[in-house]
């Protein structure tokens, strides 16, 4: 894939997270693009990412939603004020509140898939749901309640 | 503090937790104990556990709620059924759902102090409430749906 993802339009002092900063060099670095109205972002975990032996760990599955989900809702408020995402100023989101339901152990030997929906767009809001795929299983599901920044985080 | 954590009576198979196992090299090896009724796990975030610089990221704060509320599902088991922690055979639990509102940024540069309650336990199923502290600000709450293992994950 040629394209950039979401994260990779992200300011420098926004692209350092441990989930999908592309200059954090100890994190996951996630990536995340528009497939027609879904967000999409493939993820492998790595061996040590184990919950009991043979299955990923709840809290990198959390982990990756939420990440997937804050990109997920700045890309649909670039399209929804109908800007060029890294269009200055940036739009950035931080997570207000994340929900995962856990409905199978999520096999360690294979990719995820998350596929993300904007559930709700309102004003500062956006609510994105998202499907953790693995071996063609829907393993858990996730909501995730976006604010966006308006000033400085912790300002 | 000379007495045991919770995740060190774990057995064998099920102490490779990234979050909590004493086995995973690469994990975040969290410890839970507890204060009377309430559980309390203390935790230094590594400075690359960053969100936006400076403060904690969602996920690792998902991450140690996750691990923290199963550990304290299984020590209220245990207590509940008037048997000693490590007492064979296991007494496990796994995450239904996790759920974390995000309060105020956490700061990255002192320990985080997560306190557990057990609001309800009714046969298979603990149900944990967790408040997150940094610098004397709660920062984030969480609640754990926490189901035991009645056969080994994934079978």
């Amino acid at each position: 894939m040629n394209e950039k993802a979401f994260q990779d339009y992200y300011n420098e002092e926004h692209a350092a997270c441990y989930g999908c900063g592309r200059l954090n060099t100890h994190g996951l670095k996630i990536k995340s693009y528009w497939e027609g109205e879904e967000s999409v972002c493939r993820f492998t975990p790595a061996p040590y990412h184990t919950a009991i032996p043979g299955f990923v760990y709840g809290g990198l599955i959390a982990s990756v939603i939420d990440c997937h989900s804050t990109g997920t809702a700045a890309a649909a408020a670039y399209r929804a004020a109908e800007r060029p995402m890294g269009s200055q100023p940036e739009i950035r989101f931080v997570t207000a509140s994340l929900h995962v339901d856990y409905l199978r152990p999520t096999p360690i030997d294979a990719p995820l898939e998350l596929r993300g929906k904007v559930k709700e767009i309102k004003g500062r809001k956006v609510v994105v749901t998202t499907t953790v795929t693995s071996k063609g299983e829907v393993c858990a599901r996730g909501e995730v309640v976006a604010i966006q920044l308006t000033k400085p985080f912790g300002a």
